[in-house]
């Protein structure tokens, strides 16, 4: 996991960007970028049409997708060919700018209206790179949706299943239906992955402070961390959502702003989900010290009571083994009493059960059966 | 409780939702859904009328109140039949993504204004399941107020017998007056709840800190989940409130705006008295530290007074009790002195004398019934 | 204090509302309630009367006052005559929520606006019962201000004085300027509060550490808690007073929405207080962990440079101290040495000598002077 | 320092305002007040006149002076004379509540229009009293600039000598020119103040942890005490600043707004720099706490290594110590053995090279130097 | 590093200001300040030109290029000449404050609307001074842009170069797109910058806690102050661009607005990693203080062990090592005993493995590896 983590966030900041001063638009493809795969769909309320196309072809393809459905989505799978990116560019008149955030994939979700299209960015999560997210970029315009997403798969094949079985509004609805059902797609890939964070932070609620090692710190820390990263992906698109829901102005119908507003509100509840996951993350830091805090006082306590046990007993040992002369009746007289010894050990008993009496009122020792029970 | 909670959780977790990538609209049944039971209550000014319906014909039976009573409100208590909730969606036109909310029993409260309806999520709170909350779906319409409640029992039976009886205005108020009433109840419904967590949290106050163990912070720590759960069920509420109050356009009479204002301000209170838990719960955990901190100070200044004292006693009875020649007049001439063993132990009280003195002075020792007194 | 202040709140908790559900405008009297003594002043820029009125008949002492003067102030102490509160709602055609509000005596500061009157609700303390606060109901109408308080004794006396010797404006005023006067007074009160509040600050501070106790951090925590309380008191009135010297509509003449908006700057001085006096309170706590660890810091330091000098000590008398048969040469030459004591005596004091240096040198001693000036 | 702060800010607390209910515009000397000077200059494009009057022929000054000059500024250092103040408030027809502010001098920087003329107050520092502030009150009106502050000196000598010498826009700017130099000079006067704060953080920086006592963190926490106090003095002057740059309306000329804005600009970083400051203050508590810890980790390493190497000597010892009957040959037949002495002391070196080496590999011990060099 | 920021921090704080009180528009060389470099570049679409100028001659040179080329760059890099920055403020009619911000090189970066020009300051970064930053000073007017810096060197070299080879857009954009252009290379260069801090934050991930020294703690205190350095120069930028893309009236084309929202989704992506930053820093205070918890656990651990191992054994030692006289048969019978010394010997062992037994189920101990592994 952690490896894993760190390999994404190095990626994130080496090559996330041109160098500093390259002029705007400039298009980079990513040096590990996958070779590009056009998957088009034609739809209408009639019927649906699916298609692979290769290299330039697929701009013949998808204009005669587009002459015979309402509703075209091209999504492109892989940014490594920039021309394609370049003749999708100029065939749909994309903005140099929204291109170049198509191919730096690290842009945070965001919306912009051009005058030709809307620009759409996102973030996909799948469970098993969490909180490692993919970007998916859209153009919205008239008649087609253009998508943009830099790996092999991705979360919205229920969606393309629905558009072939024609279950549900989407193949009636329009363009904007289609970027709604992909953004709410998106948006419920995340609820998985939340909760099998919240089970990891319950399961360490669990066992924090059983042991004390610094594993346990490691492992809350690593939590926190990748909650901030699925933080960082979710937070914008509730500004996106929102944005979408308010000021997309005629490319999104009244009809689909409703859906959007229902899937802004789901992204709430993952804020939700994340900043009381964040919080209890939180709580488990103070757990696991005072777990540290208490098994330190327990140790302690085990060394205080034994040095206070054996202190006093070595002393009356090394007391009756002075040589001083026996000569004087003064030196050392119960050296030689007739129960000297015994006596001696009468004592020493007496000081370890009046020790122990102490110890018990203070509530440091309460037998081994409470020992165990508080750890 | 930490179980109970726990479990809670996981089920919203797991079962909240539809696979990611479902249609938008698409109504699954909690597996384990109660029947529904469906309450419908007929009023207005001159009477009041109350019927359990079973099944389909539920809905003659609500269109045969309706020409009857100015207010009819339908009260259905259990989500397993989805035929009866798409049957109701029918009649009274209720929008498609209200419905998939009202199944999904995970919302946020929130306000959704339809053409034809009001959608209003709340959660109400019952003692005995806190910091659980139960989803109370309302649709408001003319003439009719829908409810849905996943399971049986709820919060509302003293809105019914005020119905029944005919005390306050709600037989004289319309269906908005009915909402306000419902919504009232449901918030007010939250206070004996923070009433006990606030008796914890002063009955943590009054202990923490007498016993060292990590249970103190384990119920501390669950206090400020359940705090979070709490908060995150109160807050939205207050939002809430504050559209009903303000943005429900021709839904809501002024006359029952002024009711929901006041209904605000007891959400206003709701949500100050979690803070402040929140914050005394904070103040805790620092209380708990503290303690651990002042008690391992305790135990160390035992250990510490107890190595000084015996340390150079034990080192004196070491050096007499060495084994140096005594043919020479130069080694340990000490031990022939005729009063050397009493004064070796009249070294040994002087030493201990000075440090009792000293450690007296140091503030280490007070005494015993000072020490008892600290803890 | 403390017993105090938890009693206060459990009264807040417990008694602060009618049960969940009851119909809105239900009056209920506090059990602990005062029966009622109303107080009446009439005054005008000619004079001013003022009687004690008894029961029912003070409705007629109110009307005939009003016929008399411009300004008329009722002011009711003590909540147990709900008769005598129905009567003056329906005289003075006080709304059901309001009244219910004025008898519920847990209220939030608020500004409400009605038809007939401005219904404001505050909070006054008294020295020496905070940080307990007491509900102060206004109904603001067309030449009378009702006030309701629970409790006999207040601290709006200087008020009336005023209005007996006509010092200031308020004979002048009307009646928006006496509900500014008595608002100004209230806000007032909490000064000399905070004062007392900030000397116990200081006075901690200069204590804190020097007694390692754990009574401090209980000391802080209850003051944090108090801070807590009065800060939920204060905050609303913030927002109370900004409404009312904005939104009061024309209740309020602009003469005296300036008076308002300095009493506004006096809130926003208190609330100023109160988050520095947390601020402090917080920083309070880290001195006392800080303390915490410096003293163990020196108690673990005393035990180890004993343990470190004592240990060589008996390891070298224990030498010493074997009963290796000295027939062989080889067993312990040492102990027949002419000056084998002497010698051994010497190096006891060499490694003595050379720990002494080397703590000091780490600076874990340095004289006593030091060692207690540092305490 | 902390002297002075405390007797600061007691005073504060303690005389700040008239008894709570007394009259709004009541005016109260400070009974520490000092006796009035009142130092008037007139001034234009072409000339300049300075004047100290006395008491009540000071009205008589004023009015000729304003014949005379297009601005006049007339400063009143010394609040004893309430009827000095009350002829200059009936003089220039100043708001009572204002006047009240002006004696009272512990307000909030704040700006308040009226009709005859703007009130600013605003809180000047001087390095040698910092965090200690005094009040300077403006009344703006047509053609005068009256100030008031409470003790003689102030920051405000450069801009008299601007006045004087012609230097800048000074002489051709109007009164509200005037008010904004006193503004700009007031809010420059908290530069080094704050440079000297950042000085005494990063001396802190250096010397954190070096010497573990309690003098450190009461020195960090004085500190962060009065960034609060200095918070406290400079927020409010960016919301007036704010204010006077967009909302004071006739009174300020667009060329001076623009003078105003960069003013603003200045607040701004003094904002920037108490936040800076407070954050840095937080990490010293948090490098203080560490250094704590980091030393009570070396000093009880150092003990148990001490105990370490030293108990399992001094059990050796003691085996050897014991009186068992040679007669048997079974009884420590190691005591008779030709090299008995010789091999327990090899033995007992083994053990101590033994731990050595497990202690260096655990990196407890790491020679002098290491031990040395890392406090 | 350390000594380098808090070099450049004392110098912020020193020499930022010219003396409070000065005139506003005061212009004060720097006195480190560097001779002035003007480096002119003309160009339009068909070419450019390219000119170093000095001293006063610079103004014609400038008056010169203006008529030949639409876009004019002057770039000022040294700012000792207070003449020169006279004669460009007279020919381009700058504001006074602007030139004063101008020379005053640690502004907070904002954005001036004059009437003949905007001025735009800003901050650069280089990768080898961070967090130190350089302020950029820009003066957009009618066909010029003129720039000033305190150093020599910057990061706007990309820029130059793409004008010279007539890359992109900038040979045809006007005065506002190189302003633009210019912010752009600004915002860019803060990247690599963050990247070194997350790539410094994650060694540090990796290493606290493994070595328990105060150095790191120290480490991570370096590191967040310089993220405070960071922060306070990006947040503006971020309200700068915002003012720009929206406010910034006739002086910036529509085009050219979109090109600054894509920079301004820069800045939100810069303060992103900021904040993300000072989280993990957080996290790694945390760390490093649960590993010195952790640590002193441990050696506590150690301690405690070998104490209670050591002083039972020691305390037999001791006891066989009495001298009671043998004469009497009570006295020490067992040192007479044949096998009275195996006898205690198997008692000590007995005691030891007991213990050992003891410690492991207590989880003290768990084998060498272990506890190397723990650490």
């Amino acid at each position: 996991m952690s490896a894993h983590r760190s390999g994404e966030s190095q990626r994130r900041r080496r090559q996330a960007r041109a160098a500093p001063g390259s002029p705007p638009g400039t298009l980079i493809a990513h040096p590990n970028a996958h070779a590009p795969t056009v998957r088009l769909m034609g739809y209408g309320p009639e019927g649906c049409e699916e298609h692979t196309l290769i290299g330039q072809d697929s701009l013949a393809g998808i204009r005669a997708a587009m002459t015979r459905f309402p509703v075209v989505w091209v999504d492109v799978e892989g940014l490594a060919d920039l021309d394609l990116v370049r003749a999708l560019g100029a065939v749909f008149n994309l903005h140099a700018l929204a291109l170049e955030d198509t191919l730096n994939t690290h842009q945070r979700p965001k919306l912009e209206l051009y005058a030709d299209h809307l620009f759409i960015v996102t973030r996909m999560i799948r469970a098993e790179q969490a909180p490692a997210t993919e970007q998916l970029a859209m153009f919205l315009g008239h008649g087609y949706l253009l998508t943009f997403q830099a790996e092999p798969g991705d979360s919205l094949e229920p969606v393309r299943a629905r558009i072939r079985q024609g279950r549900g509004r989407l193949r009636g609805g329009g363009v904007d239906y289609l970027a709604y059902a992909l953004l709410d797609a998106t948006v419920d890939g995340y609820f998985p992955v939340l909760e099998s964070y919240g089970e990891r932070l319950e399961a360490l609620e669990g066992t924090v402070g059983a042991n004390g090692g610094s594993e346990q710190i490691r492992a809350i820390h690593g939590l926190k961390r990748d909650l901030l990263v699925l933080r960082r992906a979710i937070w914008p698109q509730r500004e996106l959502l929102h944005q979408m829901s308010r000021d997309s102005g005629a490319w999104v119908t009244d009809a689909t702003r409703i859906f959007l507003r229902d899937c802004y509100d789901h992204v709430v509840q993952l804020t939700d989900l994340v900043e009381t996951d964040r919080e209890i993350a939180a709580g488990l830091v103070e757990l696991h010290l005072s777990a540290l805090n208490v098994r330190m006082n327990e140790v302690i306590k085990v060394l205080t009571v034994i040095a206070t046990i054996f202190m006093p007993l070595g002393f009356i040992t090394g007391l009756y083994g002075m040589n001083f002369d026996r000569i004087s009746p003064w030196n050392m007289p119960e050296l030689g009493w007739r129960f000297g010894y015994p006596l001696a050990l009468m004592v020493m008993a007496g000081v370890v059960g009046g020790l122990l009496v102490y110890f018990r009122r203070q509530g440091w020792i309460g037998g081994a059966g409470r020992t165990k029970g508080r750890r």
